[in-house]
């Protein structure tokens, strides 16, 4: 299953409603299952962080795992988590990238935000996630 | 004038309920005056109309007009019309990408609409201006 | 619906089957409904047309249409049509990359081959769709 | 001498049944000594690791070592390693991209795994090199 456009923007908007509670200005990216976009906003955040919005949305997606745990599989292959970093386009492994499931527990696409601390963001993503459960 | 997250989404969301009253399944992208994304919505829409939504759209800020008129230009310039295509990381001149002006007639972004039929996609993105004036 | 390794190798070995038998050393790629690889065998073709294939595989699934199909669209739009082909990294718009459906008509994937004339490239992809139906 | 087809489908089949043994979603590329694709196998693996496979098995076969050798010297090297992995489009050095060599001892290509731990991918691997001595 891929995520529909009512899906993600029900996330979406779970999101947004979150970094507007946190008063940050964010970008958010909802992606399907193959890594491409469906739903995006950029909440008057520096237009820096658009791409790494993307970025831990498509590494989230990519690998099945949110992006701060692939942060940790890179992390622990000490110099050569840099050639993983450089793979498809350019991995994002900071917090704030997290999977989307829908109720059968399969993932149907990722949500990311960028643009607070990690751990504002990862709160911001996944206010998006509770909501397709 | 740059615009605002509110505005992008009240523009967006109008071209969505053209295209929902169209019944055709598009992308919509919504970018600043420096062709940076602001808002987007992937109507259930194939994948591959994704950039082609994004490159209409900075075609259309990036020059200054509508995508349709860039295109007259290029057509305009015969051979040499795809040296302008090949710059700014590709141009897409085909109908559908719209400038956002405010009611001063600043521009403040841009609109674009793919998926439908260049007239489908110019009438979708157009629905988004009209919002802002 | 995403395609299985299953369903490819099935396609995939259709497709050989009828390149065996035509007796051309093409390349042929399977790829899933986001455009990302899933099967792939180079029958011993030059390695110029390992990307062709891969390319019109993408560009089938990337728009639900044949890649011949996406070639007229991209005909009909004259020099217009160029910003198009430079889009998602390249379409390739010539015969032999299919889209692949499963019982319930749905799009699952894409086959491609390259390596023959456009004729026999689709002949040769358009055995690997018989097989998953 | 270069990989055929038939040898690198031995090769493959010969990974790919003891990926099944471990019961392990991979992703299993085979590159001739150019480091062009011959033939590929996802197993159902997330996507993400299609590139990894890739360029295992490129970084191979471009230094005539496994991967894991190459990542000795990268590590050696110190801050130039980043360098080194920065060439060539990306390497990647990590266990699981193994040289294939003919009877004679040459080396006529290389097989990669990933989506395993490194030594699983390793293994993997290794499995498709014994067939072809």
């Amino acid at each position: 299953m891929n995520i529909t456009y009512n899906e993600a923007t029900k996330a979406l908007n779970a999101s947004i409603e979150k970094a507007n509670e946190l008063n940050i200005p964010v970008s958010i990216a909802v992606v399907d299952t193959g890594g491409h976009l469906v739903a995006f906003a950029r909440l008057d955040s520096v237009f820096g962080v658009i791409e790494f919005a993307l970025k831990k949305a498509r590494t989230a997606v990519m690998f099945g795992v949110n992006s701060d745990i692939m942060g940790t599989i890179v992390s622990g292959a000490e110099i050569h988590g840099y050639g993983m970093l450089n793979s498809n386009e350019g991995l994002l492994t900071i917090a704030g990238g997290v999977v989307l499931k829908n109720k059968d527990g399969n993932i149907i696409g990722a949500i990311a935000s960028s643009g607070g601390s990690p751990e504002q963001d990862k709160e911001i993503a996944s206010a998006g996630t509770a909501v397709l459960n």
